[in-house]
């Protein structure tokens, strides 16, 4: 059997696929666009076609010849029952939705699901920055914030939904955010949230260039490849809204450490990504304003697997080695 | 060798000491007020004068009649050194200071030194209302607010300065909080931070009976006997502090679920042993606006084991059987 093993990151923006061997060094990859209309069914097609690309990309003739699939995705995930509820930034994704069944028939190839910033934790965990590390808390700054705990090398999950970073008040009564509360760090430094306020801001007169830089690149929204150009070419307005997204991220993740201490934070997602080295020393700035025992801050870095983590991350949720059919005592004959 | 062991619980107000025999039951007790002047070897003094007046309570000659004595201390604890350092809330208590030595000349018994809010946590995860959770958090409410984390039945303690819950942040630029820095959970709802608020508006004119309070029962702090006594009778300026801390400590609260997602949360502390059950539903209805997921809310009530909870932890530091000299491989022989 293939020791090879597919990987898909189910953003709020794109799906990256890969395809990942054994010394989990990337062999295909793809990417398609998070579909914005339509529902689970359209994100799942989507999906598949994404995972069938980066199959061929890696030589294959198609994604039946993996040895299996993770799928890392947002929202409540039950990985044992293959479903996903609730995913917010998603379209139309709120009751569960089977969607390992739904990936199985599109692949023809096993599918584990696993979420998407637990996921990309433990791949920068283990192949990535976190290496050096017993604990480590992943901030994932995109559509929305998201975040991983590592804890003496195991992940916390709580009771299936910690790691809600981006829902750590920051500013009681303050901005409102996606979902629908007041003060949420996601509020400030999420990109939907971001271009909620950019698209108020330039309806009541503030001049700037993410709408027409947007448009420009035939997008339909403000991917972070738009913030970049526009930060680049000066935008102030653009400008203003990371430095304010910056000052949140710091202030969100002091008070994760003064709760956790673990010893590193890693930021990804696709704005860490993009930006990370560019805000890092402001964000730590402004974590270390607000960190208690402030001689002593974690390491802040940026992920080392950038755009990867998260397809990394989800392709180690295949099982290295064949799995047995089913569980049964030695010597015993499967009925 | 006697079965009893000592317990202190050094607060900001109030040195608590217990005697606690095999079964975990109380046997003496004795509170002495924590001295506001001097520093560290005053509040010795005051912990050894208090740890033998219970021992005296249990019936026994003195304390070195114990088989051990453990201390709950806020600030940085170095269990292994012996010494507490940044004790912030204690006077003039920043360097380390070998506590656990002053204490043991003073007790002629074996003492082991402990984070406060960590022994207290444990406590009521094993002894109280924790019992039935896998998961605790606990918010120690009074001069301060202190957090204790247990995950998986384990303390959770990172790299030793863990559960700071009082400096996560819920308002950015908000109030000025003891520690110097803004906006922490402890500027609104920490006894020294209410307390100077409330000096600052009675100074400024806004009517209370607090301070009236608080020369009449000959206190020269605002104790959670005044706030209770002046909230009791009515004082508007006392009740919208506490109105103003519960909020604080409903939001601060949501964030550290939103990032731990544990099964339970228990208040306890001076403020939240005297306040809890009257306004948990309040801190309750705060904390659920800012869940993320507030369709499961974790399991919040008021320390079972109230103002023991503290000396019944720090009693627990103490080993149950007598420990060996020193650890020798089986058939050595002690030189």
């Amino acid at each position: 059997m293939s020791s090879l093993r597919g990987g898909i990151d189910l953003g709020g923006t794109k799906i990256q696929a890969l395809v990942v061997d054994g010394e989990r060094t990337v062999r295909g990859r793809a990417r398609h666009p998070t579909p914005t209309t339509g529902g689970p069914e359209q994100v799942a097609e989507a999906m598949v076609a994404a995972q069938q690309e980066a199959a061929q990309d890696a030589g294959l003739s198609a994604a039946s010849e993996l040895r299996g699939v993770g799928a890392g995705c947002p929202g409540q995930v039950d990985a044992d029952a293959g479903t996903v509820e609730r995913a917010g930034n998603l379209p139309h994704w709120e009751a569960p939705f089977p969607l390992a069944e739904r990936l199985q028939r599109g692949l023809a190839a096993p599918v584990r699901l696993g979420n998407d910033v637990s996921v990309a934790t433990m791949a920068e965990f283990h192949l990535g920055g976190g290496a050096p590390y017993s604990s480590l808390l992943g901030v994932f700054w995109g559509t929305g914030v998201g975040g991983g705990i590592v804890l003496d090398g195991r992940l916390w999950e709580g009771r299936g939904s910690a790691g809600e970073i981006g829902h750590t008040v920051i500013k009681r009564g303050g901005a409102r955010c996606p979902c629908g509360r007041r003060g949420c760090l996601e509020a400030y430094a999420g990109r939907k949230a971001m271009e909620a306020r950019a698209r108020a801001k330039h309806e009541r007169g503030t001049k700037t260039e993410l709408f027409e830089i947007m448009r420009h690149r035939g997008r339909d929204r403000l991917t972070s490849g738009v913030w970049e150009r526009a930060v680049d070419g000066g935008d102030h307005l653009a400008h203003r809204l990371l430095e304010r997204a910056v000052r949140a991220l710091g202030t969100g993740i002091a008070s994760a450490i003064n709760l956790l201490d673990v010893e590193a934070v890693v930021l990804g997602g696709g704005l860490g990504v993009r930006f990370g080295a560019r805000y890092l020393q402001d964000i730590e700035r402004e974590m270390v304003r607000h960190l208690f025992h402030d001689s002593k801050p974690p390491k802040l870095f940026v992920t080392e697997l950038g755009d990867d983590g998260g397809g990394l991350g989800a392709a180690m949720l295949v099982p290295e080695h064949p799995q047995p059919a089913r569980a049964e005592p030695a010597g015993a004959t499967a009925g």
